[in-house]
């Protein structure tokens, strides 16, 4: 494993993402996800929710939050693993920027919202600045949504 | 127009789903996104975002929250069609109620956190207890964002 692989810090707090409602580190009135190295290059997190994040139905997630959580670990994901394969620590030298332009989601089950939220991501494919990710949303061993998100690395900007 | 079509209060007040984060009228730390009727049976929505709103980079409103307010008005749209398909009040008589299966979002523009979203639903497909409903998300008359969502309505349980 290289050097600049940071396994204790989640991404966010490495400053893959800022600002994001879903898991910025520094918005306040967020979600706060936190994004860590998974096995063999996969990404994990883990969320768990609050009883006004319950969909129509009381006691149960609602389902735009758990694609929120896909989503933006997802990101995030993409994010790291862009720095990884450059040999870089997250936030160090030029920003790396990734947007999702596609994201779709399928529901199996409820998830109760008294249980913490599993997420796992890993790379479905990738090619040039596209990576689809799959994400499975796991409660207590069981997959109750998953998602495939196609997310784009945008061009390099200069971080100053 | 049926007697049965209430024009003035939103679907979320007139009961269609009581508690979601995305929606709920119950639910104080939530969202409280407000669906309308619109033209030709098709949906309104409105929702002005907060800063905390934003995405991975600030001013850009969060693909997370438009996936959600997505999935809201995709889903009490189905509701409130199903009521009015019953020739009934939303509410009344046997609770109807629906959930979301499969969630596709596609971003094409970042939308700015500071204008009003709108949001447009409108059928796509119904079969049997199974409706695919098409959500555009625009701001100032441009589509940012569009969303096809598979609602499927749940078998009727009694309302007591």
């Amino acid at each position: 494993m290289s050097d600049s692989i940071n396994e204790l810090l989640s991404f966010q707090d490495q400053g893959a993402v800022e600002f994001c409602f879903g898991c910025g580190a520094d918005n306040d009135k967020g979600l706060k996800l936190k994004s860590y190295w998974g096995p063999e290059k996969s990404a994990v997190a883990k969320f768990q929710t609050d009883t006004h994040h319950c969909g129509g139905a009381p006691g149960i997630v609602f389902g735009g939050l758990l694609a929120s959580l896909i989503d933006c670990h997802a990101c995030n994901y993409a994010v790291a693993l862009a720095y990884r394969n450059d040999g870089r620590e997250i936030g160090s030298g030029t920003k790396i920027s990734c947007v999702t332009a596609e994201l779709q989601v399928t529901f199996l089950k409820p998830a109760p919202i008294s249980l913490p939220i599993e997420l796992r991501a890993t790379v479905s494919r990738a090619e040039g600045r596209k990576s689809w990710i799959h994400v499975d949303a796991i409660v207590e061993g069981e997959v109750k949504a998953y998602g495939d998100v196609l997310v784009i690395r945008l061009k390099d900007v200069s971080s100053g």
